[in-house]
């Protein structure tokens, strides 16, 4: 790695995946002026086209040049092409080059890092960049995506104190608040926090379109349901990944909510007013208070 | 009742309950200048003192006096104590007075005004703004609360087609669009689209604030999660009431949406990726759809 000084100069950075989150990223960065380039890799040639117009790459490679020609490898992909792109890059890879990710999952990431890429996992740093919107693709990319907004980095065993410390000023200098925690910490809060809502929230809508009367319901929705749905227009292939790819803390998290629901659902066929109020009351005032964060 | 054309003057208007949605409707009415004057009658001496200083009402008074010299009553509190509001209204309801309400739930509502008001019923035209957000109180008003939005009417059969036409004519002059459909609709419709996710959220603040690791998840939470739970910072007190009110359609909807939730678990733990994205998918299709609404 020929980078010293954390968020001095990243060189060549390419980002694998440039939709909502790569595209920002890329953007980011160059604001920043911390990158000599920044080259894409992705799929489709229309959203490359995209995202080079917007500014947001200087140019497109594929994924066994980047490997031979980068300073740092950003992983932008759906958790569930991470171990294919560990399987490209991993004969090519410099031992200069840094990788890191912006997967919603961490343990499945993990995995398949260290399974494909061996003693060269050493080179890599998970990340989870807590950011995002309903909207996808590079058309979507804004340049203060990341400003004053967590990611988490969630450091291998095998990662010197030096690559952490660099990953960590990469992800600040595109305006990251960087925490440190473990992935098993990661994926369990996740679930709860994310990936549970996410669930619930697909589950709604589903069930409101697969009803009877679902032309009715759907022409009354208020602000309320908007709000608690707005998460069911997120990419749904995205969303399969992660419930997949995070199954096991998910299924933990739900099968709580569901105890809690169940109560609720008891208290409600009882008429018991005064343990239906006190649940909601606990549940309000944390609401309340998380605003003040 | 004196008047005669829906929308000109509606006399004097006394708001029982001046909260949120009772503060908002003088504002509303005496900016549309379709009023001579509003009093109020509250519980908090307090609330009542900010809304005469928001100048949302012109006067305070009590219940039975708001019989006695009001054109139109408007019951703007939690539905739970809309029964002892009709007890004490019922003996001093002038002929000419119009009673309408901003209940959340319809058949309840309705039930105590039959049972209460008697031949006196047919003065009620229940009413039900969509409008409201996560404060509470007077202080809370304002005066644009109800423009562009819902409120739908659920006319009664002992209703006259002038008295449904005079209370359409007064949610409108405070900005409303007036929709009619009947309680029982109403009632199920709402139980899907508003009670039902109130329900969801306070379980899903409740399910993490209970869990072993709370503080951590609360640290962690970002955008999708604080849409999901924004309504469970709603009034508890109210929301009670709602869940007792309507709590068979609300049972009938819960149990719908547990149904789903359960195939979503089942397709997770068999990793069974294409039947998860179809739902997401289709439930994802749906809420884009919503925006365009």
């Amino acid at each position: 790695m020929s980078i010293v000084n954390p968020a001095s100069n990243y060189g060549t950075v390419t980002i694998v995946g440039v939709g909502l989150i790569g595209a920002s990223l890329g953007l980011a960065l160059k604001k920043a002026g911390v990158v000599n380039k920044v080259l894409g890799v992705g799929r489709s040639a229309d959203n490359l086209d995209q995202a080079l117009k917007l500014g947001a790459i200087d140019g497109i490679v594929d994924l066994v040049d980047a490997a031979k020609q980068s300073d740092v490898i950003v992983l932008c992909v759906p958790v569930a092409q991470m171990r294919t792109a560990f399987e490209v890059l991993e004969p090519h890879l410099e031992s200069r080059t840094l990788l890191t990710d912006a997967g919603s999952t961490k343990g499945d990431v993990i995995l398949a890092a260290k399974e494909v890429l061996g003693k060269k996992a050493c080179q890599f740093v998970p990340a989870h960049p807590i950011a995002g919107g309903a909207q996808h693709g590079a058309g979507a990319a804004k340049v203060d995506l990341f400003q004053g907004r967590q990611t988490i980095i969630c450091p291998l065993q095998e990662n010197s104190p030096q690559d952490i410390a660099l990953v960590e000023g990469f992800w600040q200098s595109a305006g990251a608040i960087v925490k440190q925690i473990s992935g098993v910490q990661h994926d369990a809060i996740y679930a709860a926090v994310s990936h549970l809502p996410h669930l619930l929230s697909y589950a709604l809508m589903a069930s409101v379109v697969n009803s009877e009367d679902a032309e009715q319901k759907l022409h009354h929705v208020g602000a309320g349901f908007k709000d608690f749905t707005r998460i069911a227009a997120s990419s749904p292939e995205m969303w399969r990944d992660i419930c997949l790819a995070n199954r096991t803390p998910i299924l933990k998290e739900l099968d709580q909510y569901l105890a809690m629901v169940s109560h609720l659902r008891t208290l409600i066929a009882n008429h018991d007013g005064a343990g239906i109020e006190k649940i909601f009351k606990k549940a309000s005032q944390a609401r309340q208070d998380m605003d003040g964060f």
